[in-house]
């Protein structure tokens, strides 16, 4: 299935054949759509990081190319995404100051340090850490930043600072200066604001209305924040409304992504250690849920071992190139998707045409007001938020529930690192929990066939000699001593029992520890005069314990089927179902 | 099972009915031979955690007789032992120097704090947080604090002095002084060691060959250590050795155990606090595995969370009267049990000897030579010290291995927080990595039978257009991508398959990101005109699916029994053998 040796590090060698002016013609239409929508979202990612606006449009380029090279997902489009940004802004905030040198360097070094991990995860096969995040947490951890990402777009869309990592600490900012909001930037955002929300719910019917077809109105569609940009932006110069206290966005160089380098002070990059991690992991996630989505439905396959690699380049690329850490984002894969992409090469379309406008637009932008970028960001991330996660969670498992609901506070309350690691590890402590006390059930014969189940939800035949439990765990250092207890009280409360069976159809593991309760346990029953037997103990299972001296002690048997042992045990089966056994 | 009501929090209440004189007897001789033999024991464990030699006798009175009132295992003694000795004297040692008055106060806050934890964890019903110390862990670490603590007593045995935590700093340290050894104490030391040695292993046959039955002779040569220590002391005292340079314990005070109070600073309580989580939960795991091992011989049960509060109080009494912590100890608790204890009463006997002890001998003890005390501490530990466990689990499992040589590496190397640590998190690490990527079976009918098993293993019946594998784990967040891609990639491979059949026997849950892998994994199977099945699948994930719509959505059907999909879909089956199937 997957490509072998170079065509595994370079999937363009396998792609490249079969290219022709068809599918050159769906990649270039694709390329402008997504370079049209990239170009508000770059320079607002950058401002929402804590970095001048060019940074994104820098942190756009080298990093799409690299993945158009590396990368094993057709359509992903790889750059500055809304959760990465803002911990890249709460992580570089604790080391230098916003809008110093200091923090741009510094966010240089994370992107390297996030690139190499990336990197070095995908050379070693660690693309299976990002299963540990399980859907709950994401979830959780994504709708929390989203509307922390929000918040913090209030100051900006008012003229106001909002101070503190946490949603309490900004809120109560804001409200202390309520007094200092400027109304000119206030309008300016709100007027942002409704026109953005208007584009995305009502200007597609209205198109299609007007007698566009639904694929262009939606393309279309997509490139409304860049007329809200053009429409400020004017407003702005005309009214000389930066006189008037609106923040503009002032003057951008005219230039392609500069050669950069990052710190490799080793103080800082140990600072930058834990969550240069974090965000490399929670950008995998992001771009690998969003490229297996993609791909699935043209039936393709992406390979997450070589997508830590590409991500990791691309993460490199930005950090020689004036960028800060990237990942592949919802929004721009899913338009590049809908517009046609059908190879990477759109992606390196896009790059030349964010490049050009790097080159040539940055001018026109001077007087473009934050506020304006506040809103395409306030507009991009409460699509994030989505609250049914905790509905849906609490009516399926309150494990579940409860792992959203604690990310989602933790995130909230104390920002976006400590949610995730919060989510993280409290489902996992609650899957260990559960498996620690897990589940046991008396199984009798369901009549008329070879079949066991519980006997408090079937009707089925039991015998009061022999007892037959099935385990529904793996045995294990965790739950052994649990499972003993559990079995002696119910033996040692019931003096018919000679025979216990204990079915092992849902044990995939015995260790050492388990081994040697099973020791004790087989010991115990025997002081009570009664045998233990194993049935339906899986391959793997067996092979092990065929290695220890623990079955030639074991009192029982061990049979293959729980049938065969009922009937050995009960002889209460028929001959021809005995004789059907013999013959095997 | 378990007393209700105050005899679950006072088990006297229980067991004082049906006290006779025939037990009394039998109390009274444990406690006597238990006595003799806990006095060099007390004495030699303060020393090893660093305190004045009186301490380890109040330690030993006041935690024996509140285990007497609350503790639910009939013969277990509780005071001070060698490893959790060990680690006070590390954990003291960081906060204040030997010997002070700060020393001996911190000690007493660590038995506090420890004390309250354990009465929480109890009142918490926390008990079951014990299994998480698997037993390749626990015999890993006792083996490697055995050897930290025999290492540590070669100063004491040669009159130099060790330095520093790891095995390897504390020999270092001692060839560096080689020429300063002090020949008469290494004297004492040797004589002492070759002595106790040969009380353990010669003593009890020759006094068998002299006519005395097995066990008087067993439990006279308990009583060896006293006999060093008298011969010793008299050898100090009749040459004067003390003035030869050979360290002795000097002057005891003859007293009942003081009153005290631990120091309650907030800063010194912070720094105790991880070590004293670690200190309970080891002592508690050393304790309760010594009161199963001991209570199952006689057919009793111990209740792990009334353990918890029985060892709890017995530490809070510790640090109130001049003690450090303290648990259930393994060798004093097996004298106690082979001499024949009947109940907890023996336990309040040995107190009251000891209390006589400290008040009446404690003056014929100033002579007494360290290295004597030096000689015990060895002697007891070496017993501990079981190397074979790293035979047994590498023949068993690499993953148990590894968690044992793991845990004992780190505490040779780094000491015993770090050992305990390093070996809980990563057999918890490899359990889950275990679990990330589960064994799934393709299955075939076991000819003749209902049953269905591995088609590598048995010689099976299939049908192309059947497939059906079988789950070896639960679905969870961490491996319910894995099995996606693995099921995907076996189907798109094999174009005559129609059905593919998860058999879930071994499934014992099904969380909310696996839910949802099913139901992508239903939706790209039907995109390959493929439908998905379960079958076997248990009652509480059933009850669990039925909350959902995804058995609405499913493209296929849940059988009950994988037969009885079988036969359905492949018309494969007699019709005597479906017959019987719908009569259910």
């Amino acid at each position: 299935m997957r490509p072998e040796g170079l065509k595994r590090w370079f999937p363009p060698l396998d792609w490249r054949r079969g290219y022709g002016s068809a599918t050159l013609a769906s990649d270039l239409l694709a390329a402008v759509i997504v370079t049209i929508m990239l170009i508000p979202q770059s320079l607002a990612y950058a401002l929402l990081a804590g970095l001048p606006p060019e940074a994104g449009l820098y942190a756009s380029i080298v990093p799409i190319l690299i993945y158009a090279v590396f990368g094993t997902s057709r359509v992903l489009a790889v750059g500055p995404v809304a959760v990465v940004s803002l911990m890249t802004a709460a992580t570089i905030g604790q080391v230098a100051e916003a809008g110093t040198a200091g923090y741009a360097v510094a966010a240089l070094s994370l992107a390297f340090l996030s690139g190499a991990m990336l990197v070095l995860m995908g050379v070693l096969r660690l693309g299976f850490l990002a299963n540990f995040l399980s859907h709950p947490v994401t979830s959780g951890f994504i709708s929390a930043s989203g509307l922390l990402i929000a918040a913090s777009q209030i100051g900006p869309l008012s003229g106001l600072r909002a101070e503190g990592h946490s949603l309490v600490d900004q809120l109560v900012s804001l409200v202390r200066q309520i007094t200092g909001i400027n109304l000119p930037t206030l309008v300016i955002g709100l007027a942002s604001l409704g026109f953005l929300f208007w584009v995305r719910r009502g200007l597609k019917p209205m198109l299609q209305r007007v007698g566009l077809a639904p694929r262009p109105a939606d393309m279309l569609a997509k490139t409304g924040p860049v007329l809200a940009i053009a429409a400020s932006t004017l407003a702005v110069w005309g009214l000389s409304l930066d006189q008037a206290g609106v923040a503009v966005v002032g003057a951008v160089p005219q230039s392609l992504p500069p050669f950069t380098l990052p710190s490799f002070d080793l103080t800082l990059l140990r600072e930058l250690l834990l969550p240069a991690a974090l965000i490399s992991l929670i950008g995998f996630v992001e771009s690998i849920s969003v490229g297996q989505t993609l791909a699935a439905k043209r039936r393709q396959r992406i390979d997450p071992d070589q997508e830590l690699v590409a991500l990791g380049a691309a993460n490199l690329g930005a950090s020689f190139t004036g960028g800060f850490p990237v990942t592949g984002g919802f929004a721009r894969s899913v338009v590049n998707f809908e517009a046609g992409a059908a190879t990477p090469a759109a992606g390196a379309f896009t790059a030349f045409g964010l490049a050009m406008a790097a080159l040539f637009l940055t001018p026109l932008i001077a007087f473009l007001p934050k506020a304006t970028l506040a809103a395409t960001i306030v507009v991009a991330v409460l699509s994030l938020v989505d609250l049914s996660i905790l509905k849906r969670s609490w009516a399926y498992s309150r494990a579940d529930f409860a792992a959203v609901a604690a990310t989602m506070a933790v995130t909230l309350g104390a920002g976006v690192e400590a949610g995730v690691s919060a989510g993280v590890l409290l489902s996992l402590a609650l899957h260990l929990y559960r498996t620690s006390r897990p589940h046991v059930a008396e199984v009798g014969l369901v009549p008329g066939t070879e079949h066991f189940r519980n006997i408090n939800r079937f009707s089925v035949e039991t015998d009061p000699a022999v007892l037959s439990l099935r385990i529904d765990e793996s045995l294990y250092f965790a739950n052994t001593r649990y499972l003993e207890d559990l079995i002696l009280a119910r033996v040692s409360g019931d003096t018919a029992v000679r025979h216990v069976i204990l079915m092992c159809s849902a044990v995939n593991e015995i260790d050492l520890s388990a081994l040697e309760t099973l020791e004790s346990l087989d010991q115990r029953l025997r002081d009570m005069d009664v045998s233990l037997h194993l049935s339906e103990v899986k391959g793997p299972v067996m092979d092990r314990l065929r290695r220890t001296k623990f079955l030639d002690h074991l009192s029982g048997e061990v049979f293959v089927s729980q049938f065969e042992g009922w009937c050995k045990l009960t002889q209460r089966c028929a001959s021809a179902d005995l004789r059907q056994h013999a013959q095997r």
